[in-house]
């Protein structure tokens, strides 16, 4: 093992982010993108060198004519450490292992046949076991291991305030995790999570504001507005599922109407389906087939839904203008279904240029959600880095 | 007149800026709020006290037992440097002068019999004249005149893209106002000119995320997310009146249907409560006084207006989670109408928690817009010292 450092300056922690999300770059390069001077970048860079984080690559352009030292760019040793992340669910872990990179190596999947605390703990440590210990010997350079869940999730204490699906209250899951893995965890709400992944190693990339909204069993949002996540100052942000679009509309769990959830989450749509066929036994995918083979009740069951969703995400776009929105999730292998529908209501309703914002609407895979898990300790063991004040 | 530096370091702005917005603070409690050392604070004051921006207060208190040098607060010089506010509406000029710590010395009122480009520039030249040579000799110190508009202006080069009432299309009014006044001139959009007052001054100061939505012809929105004024990557943020919150309602201007300002825009309400009591004639100060003295029809137009707000209001706190949300404007002189209705939408739409968002429901002073505008204006001067990089 290499030494790992207490702690670094601000400028160490900032071009490694750079690096890690943008890809590798020349220390002059580094310079006039933090605007920093060149002593501080070789300052910085040297300890996360040492430390096997960073390395040089070949050296490939000289920096001038008569330049002596050749400007070696400076990348991410992705496989330096591994980070286990788990994202759970109301009947199954998904587990993966990533790299520094957030790239998945290996992934398994693990049925959940009861949700209380002690259970999910005991299958969180059995599935890290499997992830660590397999085929990959992954063990020897893994420290942290990051958890996504829905609901409502404290990331500073790692409690679970809130879970609506497993019927969590104030579960101090970090601790206990901890305990369970002998691994540094952080818990994250898998919303934010995923748009964490999706901000430093997908389509928000570099975007100073930026959007991911998931359509699944709930409608969820993720927001970065200056490059930075969006939070809340009372823990509600992104709550794009309880914003109503028909004040007269279905009755929603929240006690309104007409909420984008109400409308479009997968419970409200096979509700929907199956008083449109007149079947009380429909599942998601039966009303999926209906459609797709052209059933005009339940295809407009799905145009409503995405034109809900549509509207949603406009107000997004008309709000906060983020400079792109990534709508995913697992309601999304109906993507045919609800795409035109989704662009509809949000070309209608986005205002003015708004309406310019590009929408991104694709699958989730079924690892995702626990690649944001991971990323997020990999966010965790920069900020670990950081020089307490 | 003092001697006016071309740029000043990063920590002085920070330090004018925070003392300007937060009151007198001695150096020690300067650095310890910036997270600077003490010679930093020292040596960025330093030039602002010899450009007369800043001065010490007597002393009020000694830094400790033994310590040789009391502690004298650093305070604002706010008759430093005056400032000219003007908001351009369709039928009137509202022109302020304000201190340095955007307090209203003077106020006048312009009507606008035309609303062309050439004769609302010599308005504004003559409001300008008006405002600095009548009684209170105000010219001597003042440099800075701004203006704000509703519609879409870009900050950045002063030029109205388009302003609906006006009906101006790409005038370049920061240059066209600078030769007409001879002042430095800075152009903003109305409600974001509003939200820079009110978080630099007002209920928004210290705030990390602030709403202030404002209701009159239009409902509009300005947001402060991460201490910064949200502008939207295309130009659009804060949309609030075009977010859609019943599906097949009236249709509105933007070409959707049921959009908070199609229900609660000044307008909408004539429009309806002429429908409500077959009227045509009605005005909205006749719509106000009809629902004061119970009128049923026209009641219930205030209050699905009100709750329209309400609603459009909840989807900011759901999304964005300011720790404030403030709600004033024109409209708010039928603010007894309203109120009610706009908190019980707010409460039915909020999400969880987010229905702890503090509301401050309140009527706008008629100066308001134009202390906004000068506000900006004071905002460009501190970005004016900025060390380019
Ligand atoms: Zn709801
Ligand atoms: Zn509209």
């Amino acid at each position: 093992m290499f030494p790992v450092a207490d702690a670094l300056a601000p400028a160490a922690t900032a071009l490694f982010t750079v690096v890690l999300t943008e890809g590798p770059l020349s220390r002059v390069g580094l310079a006039r993108r933090l605007d920093l001077s060149s002593a501080a970048v070789t300052k910085g860079a040297r300890p996360l060198i040492e430390m096997g984080y960073l390395e040089e690559l070949a050296a490939t352009e000289r920096s001038g004519p008569g330049a002596g030292r050749p400007a070696s760019p400076l990348t991410i040793r992705a496989d330096r450490e591994f980070f286990v992340g788990v994202k759970i669910t109301r009947d199954e872990l998904i587990g993966v292992v990533c790299d520094l990179r957030a790239q998945v190596r290996t992934a398994v999947h693990r049925r959940l046949s009861e949700t209380d605390v002690d259970h999910v703990l005991r299958q969180i440590a059995e599935i890290t076991t499997e992830l660590l210990d397999g085929s990959g010997d992954y063990r020897s350079r893994t420290r942290r291991l990051g958890l996504a869940i829905s609901g409502d999730v404290d990331l500073a204490t790692g409690r679970v305030r809130y879970s609506p699906f497993l019927q969590w209250h104030d579960v101090p899951l970090r601790e206990l995790a901890e305990q369970a893995t002998g691994l540094t965890v952080t818990v994250e709400n898998d919303v934010k999570a995923l748009t964490t992944a999706e901000h430093w190693f997908g389509e928000g990339v570099g975007a100073d504001s930026f959007a991911l909204v998931t359509v699944g069993a709930g409608i969820g949002c993720g927001l970065v507005v200056g490059g930075r996540l969006v939070s809340g100052s009372f823990g509600v942000a992104g709550e794009i599922g309880h914003i109503s679009v028909d004040v007269k509309g279905i009755a929603c769990h929240c006690g309104s109407r007409g909420c984008v959830e109400a409308i479009a989450g997968a419970d409200a749509i096979v509700r929907q389906a199956r008083e449109a066929t007149d079947r009380p036994e429909l599942t998601f995918d039966d009303a999926v087939a209906l459609a797709r083979a052209g059933d005009p009740g339940v295809s407009a069951v799905f145009a409503r839904a995405g034109d809900a969703i549509g509207s949603g995400i406009a107000a997004v776009a008309n709000l906060v203008g983020p400079s792109r929105i990534v709508v995913s999730g697992e309601g999304l292998s109906a993507y045919d279904l609800f795409e035109p529908h989704i662009r509809a209501g949000f070309q209608r309703q986005a205002f003015g240029a708004a309406a310019d914002c590009p929408l991104s609407i694709r699958p989730l895979p079924f690892e995702e959600w626990a690649r944001g898990a991971a990323t997020v300790s990999i966010k965790a063991l920069v900020a670990s880095w950081r020089r307490p004040v």
